[in-house]
């Protein structure tokens, strides 16, 4: 059995891996073009952030270690250029001494692992020598050293996880940063009302975000003084020129709009793609072609929750795609170990803040036209009396069965477990019933009687058992047009910022002031508010009860806060 | 619709609270026999140990503060002595001026919430002033005090999870403790080898441990000289007698050797009872009578796993247990909110590491005769080449057709987070293939992209198919005596310290050295180890496809260390 891998990276390899371990006698050849194999590409802007200083750790293996350990036949610097599947070989180019050479290997079985390549969109200027892109080792070489030659000043195109770590990483690294996406907001995956967070938290280290903007074009800088636009290392600063006529004015760029499937390769070979030129793979990772497999960023899969079929560059499905990928070709796989849908779990440094996500965001569900609920609870990371807890933004979203559908949060501690937890519940198909139940581990310092997890569920418990109706931010302008806004946090809370006409009962006194609540409505509906959500909770069960017609804000003005920055607070 | 609630912590509370939010025009009275209602009883061991200094913090709720917002009628010092099923009363006794009163008080649902008791075994001076437990507000209030007053050494009797927590707690403050239990290690629901590690760490940090052992009688310490004996308070210091012949001394003794369901009430009124004195009660909580309902400590619940029906003190399930009997006194519930069977989720700090468990450990399945495999692994609680990353101790248990049956896992980051996920899944049921794809956050602080979870299952999947074989430590004798032990790890690794008669080939050698294992084998079995389990893996692979009798060490030298303290390895 000749097995060939094109790739040798996170997909690429663990197929190769585990090829080795389910058979001694295959023949087993990896074909890199890059240099390097199976390197810790995630961990490539926490090397230009100098977190990892040393640049052997991204190594992880190399040929050698992988002959020695698997018997692998690892070779870099070799490009896969065509592959024959009629007489199933694949053609792949390499540099030598003379020249290029190109070298013929047969296959049984072929596994294309070529990755993601990083979307290039039609901006003059992109191919100046100072835009950078952060993909391989030698990126992140490149980025080190136009630092380390003295860079002051970066702009990053595309603030998704990537361009929102490098711009981190320089930042660290002492450089202004300027950060720039075309999208209303930074990391477009998350929901505005979080990504606000996210967004606060990289102004206040200092990294100037700029949303809603596309950069139209590069230029060398023109000199205004003897030598000003020089640059750390001779090649001159550029300008990066906004939409909206603003520029930005740099000694390096770096480009992270995207990546898209690397499938040119496979579709040369006639191999079957689907939507942004993904290929197509069985439950098995096999090709339309049956003695090519594929996997990694390269392949389309299935989103658990939209059903819809693109795309998903992930470390985790990639690493579990090659190992199954392998499974097929040495042998028969169970049903249970083909593949599942993703869930597009992902989490995200920013600074103190952790941001993380599973299954569809609201802007997902809405666009695929999905029915949904939506929750936003604030509850601390651990027990509230024990020190140090930090409170958590954590949405979830639901089906009017019940289904849960995807969930969000923002913190600084606790935030990539809830989202583990809740990305199981998602794999396993739970309702909001089956989150309220779950029986998580409680201590003081690790959590509550009721887990954060847990109180997302009973919120959206009594969302669909219709004892608590909600009102959202998006609609904060009708209310504040058509309803009593009821504040019911204490006099002191109100006086400190309020809306405006925002009338105050503290929930303790609700029951003793209906009657005044009542004539301040005046047949208006009532729109109740606290900080979190809880205690106007608490108010519209009373309310409820005494015939208003009334609703909670879901996520009280923490949520508000984030979702509309631009709401001033009247004090008094 | 009058509502009596008999017990004001977690489950009473939580009850009370619940049924105020479905119903303005329900009379609830909450009786509570202690001093305070809704305290963080976890939170106990925390304030005793300083780390909580402020008394104040473990009152979340006051009777004032109840009355407020939920128009809760809360009495505490109200001991409920009597239940009259027929005529539906309660008869509550308490002090005033004038002395013991009893009140009766009429329900349309009784509620009782009675939690659970110190178990205090027939040893011989436990009446002992200086003999302590650690339950509510004022045990803290004594405990503090008493270390207040100069205690210098302490004796905690019972080493499950609040002794333990008890023991960290004084020796936090500066004491000299020493910790007993009659098991043969410290906190039971752990499995030995993992409960090792929280050993070697309670030991590590000055706690001395001292199991298998029992306390036979405590008395009085006589003066060896004048003065000697007297005690912080003045109240003489005492001797723990234990049953290996040694003697304990100590100005204060903790007794922790567990709780048992407070059900006198409910058996005085004839209420069905379980195993262990629990509370019988049906999925939506009532009890035998269609009247009462019963929540917390003192019910029995259904084990997830073994099936097997008694008291599981937790407070998270109390909580959800409080919420589910308003939801059933006040309105029809549905199927998918009635109880679940319980899975034992609980976790413990202990200094700097973390335990923490789901399910059924294999002490319990070995029991409970359930056919089961058992899985080590030790992943980084982060992506490896991120600083920082801390070694997990991962064990998962399964049974022959892949259901999880339970995990466990010891550390010092991450832990919480895994058996949060593993809770999770054996919540759903999930088999070991499931847990191999579930989807989780990678991000190099927070995780790998073949997660802890996923490691583990993958290697069950292993376990399963065949592909691995696994020995475990407590086959070590048999295996030095009738097999070869290979280690293949590297020499320098081997000459550190190896297992008598071991002989070292390096992983990365085996395939040329083959004949070489052979000859030593002599038509012995080969048992392979290394550090961790990984690279004995890829070797088991190799020797398997070779034609040997081959097995790989469950979790390496880290668990065979953990499970045979007593093994020296030779050096050279």
């Amino acid at each position: 059995m000749k097995i060939v891998v094109v790739g040798g990276v996170a997909g690429g390899m663990s197929a190769a891996a585990r090829a080795r371990r389910l058979s001694e006698d295959a023949e087993i050849v990896v074909l890199e073009r890059g240099g390097y194999v199976s390197f810790a590409n995630c961990g490539l802007p926490y090397h230009v952030g100098d977190e990892i200083p040393q640049r052997s750790a991204l190594l992880v293996q190399t040929p050698d270690s992988l002959r020695a350990a698997l018997d692998l036949d690892v070779r870099i610097g070799h490009d896969v250029v065509a592959i024959d599947r009629e007489n199933r070989t694949v053609t792949a180019r390499h540099t030598t001494a003379t020249g290029p050479e190109d070298v013929v290997l047969p296959y049984h079985a072929l596994v294309l692992a070529p990755g993601a390549a990083t979307i290039r969109p039609p901006i003059p200027g992109l191919d100046l020598p100072q835009v950078h892109t952060l993909r391989t080792v030698p990126d992140a070489d490149g980025l080190r050293a136009v630092v380390g030659a003295g860079a002051r000043r970066a702009i990053v195109l595309g603030a998704g996880f990537i361009g929102i770590e490098t711009a981190e990483a320089l930042r660290i690294r002492g450089l202004q940063v300027d950060l720039v996406d075309l999208a209303p907001h930074v990391l477009p995956p998350l929901d505005s009302e979080l990504a606000q967070l996210l967004d606060d938290e990289l102004r206040a280290n200092g990294v100037r975000t700029h949303v809603g903007v596309a950069a139209e074009s590069i230029t060398a800088s023109p000199a205004r003084v003897e030598g000003d636009n020089r640059g750390p290392d001779d090649r001159g600063t550029v300008q990066v020129h906004l939409s909206d006529g603003s520029v930005l004015e740099g000694d390096v760029v770096v480009l992270s709009v995207g990546v898209r499937p690397d499938s040119g390769l496979a579709a040369d070979a006639g191999l079957e793609l689907g939507p942004q030129g993904a290929i197509v793979v069985d439950s098995e990772q096999r090709t339309s072609d049956p003695h090519i497999w594929a996997v990694g960023d390269a392949t389309a899969v299935r989103h658990a929750v939209t059903g819809l079929v693109g795309p998903v560059p992930l470390a985790g499905p990639a690493n579990r795609q090659g190992r199954r990928a392998a499974d097929s070709i040495l042998g028969a796989i169970s049903p249970a170990r083909r593949a599942r849908p993703v869930l597009g779990t992902a989490v995200l440094r920013v600074f103190g803040l952790t941001a993380a996500m599973t299954g569809a965001s609201q802007h997902t569900l809405q666009r695929a036209g999905i029915a949904h609920h939506t929750v936003h609870v604030h509850p601390g990371h651990h027990a509230g009396y024990f020190p140090g807890a930090e409170q958590m933004h954590l949405t979830i979203t639901f089906a009017p069965d019940g289904r849960l559908l995807g969930a969000q949060a923002v913190g600084r501690d606790g935030v990539d477990k809830r989202i583990d937890v809740l990305a199981t519940a998602l794999f396993a198909g739970m309702t909001v019933d089956d989150v309220a139940e779950l029986e998580l581990a409680y201590a003081p310092p690790y959590g509550s009687a009721k887990d954060a997890v847990n109180m997302a569920g009973f919120v959206a418990q009594n969302v669909l058992d219709g004892s608590l109706r909600l009102w959202y931010p998006e609609e904060l302008d009708k209310v504040l047009d058509t309803a009593l806004v009821l504040d019911v946090r204490t006099a002191r809370e109100h006086a400190r910022g309020h809306l405006p006409g925002a009338l105050n009962v503290p929930h303790t006194e609700l029951r003793e002031r209906l009657e005044e609540v009542r004539t301040a409505a005046g047949g208006r509906p009532v729109r109740v508010h606290c900080v979190s959500g809880f205690r106007s909770y608490l108010a519209h069960r009373v309310l409820d009860q005494a015939g208003f017609d009334s609703a909670s804000l879901s996520g009280g003005l923490l949520t508000l806060h984030a979702a509309r920055p631009d709401v001033q607070l009247v004090r008094g």
